[in-house]
């Protein structure tokens, strides 16, 4: 029972900061997302792209499939904004992180409350029984407060 | 057993926020509080100030006792930025911060696991019985999340 409650608290928490993000991205133009959130820093374009990576990278990290697009790890992981010379457009990264947040609840609601509480793929079975707190929920708290960092910058461009 | 780990995790993550706030403070001069993080936003002071009473209305919120700088929330709860002639120094922000951050640890550290599963102050026990998520556990959670959308802009005061 309070197990149950946990994963509400936890997965309210998640969709709080993706529902502030996507009110956020609605009220921006593509071309404001062009715009760095501050000066010298990111843009808004390889912000949305890293929330995206992030997302879909969650889907092997909680073993749960293999992620969608791959193709941005390299742009909006690896190399810092500016580094490439092209990148996809606003367009393309708002489908990428509709779908990766999309497919994330998708699979958050099949999974069982027990299944929270297993661990993820990148501990081995053996530290995960030492170390129980390294579980799926765990990488969900972790994610929603990187989410919450860089929704508090992107909000910078709003006018 | 896994309320405890839930309560660790909680905790973990909260920690791990009010570190790295104190890491970036402790990087950044009074000089460069007075900045604002990002051009017509709010001013580092005024972002240090807000925290602080956050984390010091957190004490009755969560029913663990007075707060200690009520004098804070007019001028950073109620008020915007630049609206009040004459705010307390970086210097006495920073303390508020520690302190109220210490203050919290202390009563973290001195509550049983079923405390932090225990209803906070601003919801009735008949809303409580009803819906159990609105606990102790959970106001954490959010104001750890608000920790990191402020984090996130206080980092552009960096050089």
């Amino acid at each position: 029972m309070s197990n149950q409650l946990t994963v509400k608290m936890t997965l309210d928490a998640w969709n709080a900061q993706v529902n502030n993000t996507n009110k956020l991205l609605n009220e921006l133009t593509d071309e404001q997302l062009q715009n760095e959130v501050a000066p010298n820093r990111n843009r808004g374009v390889y912000l949305l792209g890293h929330l995206a990576a992030v997302n879909d990278k969650m889907l092997p990290l909680l073993g749960l499939g293999e992620q969608s697009f791959a193709h941005l790890n390299e742009t909006f992981l690896s190399k810092p904004d500016k580094s490439v010379a092209e990148i996809p457009t606003a367009s393309e990264l708002r489908k990428c992180w509709n779908e990766s947040s999309a497919s994330l609840t998708k699979h958050f609601n099949a999974l069982s409350t027990d299944d929270f509480f297993a661990k993820h793929t990148s501990v081995s079975a053996e530290d995960f029984a030492k170390e129980p707190h390294r579980n799926r929920l765990n990488v969900i708290i972790s994610r929603t407060n990187h989410l919450a960092y860089h929704l508090g910058q992107l909000s910078f461009l709003k006018k």
